[in-house]
């Protein structure tokens, strides 16, 4: 029960860095001696010491002998710092507990092997699952070498974007819409169609009150329509990415590119999904939030490459045949095309309620 | 405190006989003496006796001295069954607590009144709003005369009823329609459209485990088009209604009627919902589930003449701007035309999301 008790603590620290440490994971560390706490820490940014490094040196000689809670398998490799494992024999720590192994290929069970091998004790698996759920960002990524999906939306109860006449401002209340920038804060990338960028002009970048981490702001566009006066082209608070497709006007994509916009094409006459997450896992974007419009959507539901679905549900029915649903497009014909998604939270925020549905595992 | 605890006895007496008392409300009483339970009883059915009744005729001599808590003002006017003011009063009970006055203007603070000019002690509002909302169909009717009305869907997260093909069977699982026919049993009525009745042929009947009481089953119709071989008209389960307009056909009227339907004309080109719903009101419907199609549920929305939304939501994404929404039709044109709900509740049942809104009272 003490394990679980300072894994916990581990485990709360990891949880308050989501979003601030692409392309890693988060990472938190506690060292406990005598049953107290003599050092603790979490990692705060790629580049910067991990969390067992922040922990050891908050115990300095006390981690002769302690025990170190860590919610991830220490690293064995030299990466841009040290391996942590090195650092914890150093420090003749006496006993290890890990929640989870580290799936990166360049660590899964090496630093475990390491630790064991200089007579470290080592308790794997406490709050394992908590750990996995923590990174499922990273542990995603490290399988599939593309984003961890998630398609967001805010609609009435029965689905709808607007009204039949087109008034859309506001469905959802401000608690919800502020919620939106949190998910922007946890994604490395945020993707919306050309269509949405002409229609609204998103800025797309995170305005929470106490700051936060802009998103890689990505749009797709098949035969670059996006004006050059968007302020996604002008505002330089955040990178603009463009992909397109083979067929894109050249001078165009210069234009952009002098006004500071990464345009990436991809050589097939429209856009896959499956390329454009390929494409992004290769240039290390590892979240992505999907913030429409409808047929981007739509793209993403036939496609099945995606991980989760987050709606915001206005206490309102619209109805309308006609009026505009959030996955517009074709839809799936058959219900077992459709991806099987679980629930996994529903949750008011303000006055609307936040739908999570998770894609199962097969 | 002591009152709290006999009083959530009295209400959960009550709240499990819901669906079985109407036109009657539920209602429960617990007789208390020197801190001891000495009787105990709910309303069961209209026509038996009151709640009041079971617990004095529980406690017999005890009643004498003591405390009875009852969820709702005893009567003072002779109906089916003599006043419960003069039992209590006869039985010489010391004390009465109560949790929420009766608005039916037969007794409206009459009984209260009766009781303390026998002297007997009165605490009133213990746990009132439990006891209210627990009655909100009978006091929404005392107050409109008409039903309180449920409007039902069962969709896709994405608020869809059917794929682009239409393929509709299965949405939601064995668990959320189990506890649609749990709604079936609680309301007195259940109302489609005569397209439903066409393409579905259903029964509309309760089909729990353990049995339940059949709604009446109404059918919007307004040509009398509903078939004659339909299951409604034929089976004889429970009671069938038939609205229809002024133009009906006079001899399909009397097809009908020779079936056992009841065909209940509106003097009208068309059928507006709120005279159903007066109709409905003066034939002692008090609580009224529509289970669709989609222009009915549209002409309720439209109407404003609902109370409270059922969905549930199944864990998937349909998609397609043209597969069937929940509320098909024109829907609402401008935001502010629609109807303010609160998401009262949102619950898992099997796997699916059961979210209830209910209109804000203005």
């Amino acid at each position: 029960m003490l394990d679980e008790r300072f894994m916990n603590l581990a485990l709360n620290m990891a949880r308050t860095t989501e979003g601030q440490t692409a392309p890693n994971p988060v990472v938190g560390a506690v060292i406990v001696k005598n049953n107290q706490v003599v050092g603790m820490g979490a990692h705060l940014k790629a580049g910067e010491p991990h969390a067992e490094r922040h922990a050891l040196a908050m115990a300095g000689r006390k981690a002769e002998g302690s025990t170190c809670y860590v919610t991830l398998e220490p690293c064995s490799h030299y990466g841009r710092t040290p391996p942590c494992a090195d650092a914890l024999i150093d420090a003749k720590v006496e006993r290890v507990v890990i929640a989870t192994r580290d799936p990166n290929p360049k660590v899964a069970g090496r630093g475990i092997e390491k630790l064991k091998e200089a007579g470290i004790l080592i308790t794997e698996g406490v709050m394992e699952k908590e750990a996995q759920a923590l990174n499922r960002t990273f542990f995603h990524f490290i399988k599939h070498r593309r984003p961890f999906v998630t398609l967001k939306s805010a609609t009435s109860i029965d689905g709808k974007i607007a009204t039949s006449t087109g008034e859309s401002k506001w469905i959802t209340g401000p608690e919800a819409r502020l919620n939106v920038h949190q998910l922007r804060h946890e994604n490395d990338g945020i993707l919306v169609g050309v269509k949405t960028v002409i229609a609204d002009d998103p800025l797309l970048t995170t305005r929470l009150p106490g700051g936060g981490k802009h998103p890689v702001r990505i749009v797709l566009d098949h035969s670059l329509n996006i004006p050059v006066t968007a302020s996604l082209v002008t505002d330089r608070s955040s990178p603009t990415w463009v992909v397109t497709s083979g067929n894109h006007n050249a001078q165009k994509k210069e234009e952009l590119e002098s006004a500071g916009v990464r345009v990436l094409p991809i050589n097939a006459a429209s856009i896959e999904i499956e390329d454009v997450l390929n494409l992004l896992g290769e240039l290390g974007i590892m979240s992505l939030l999907v913030e429409g419009g409808g047929h981007v959507n739509d793209s993403f539901l036939r496609s099945g490459l995606f991980d989760q679905v987050v709606v915001y549900l206005a206490p309102l029915i619209i109805g309308g045949q006609n009026a505009l649903s959030s996955f517009s497009g074709t839809g799936i014909e058959r219900l077992s095309d459709g991806s099987r998604l679980k629930i996994k939270s529903a949750e008011m925020v303000g006055k609307d309620l936040k739908v999570t549905a998770v894609k199962e595992e097969r």
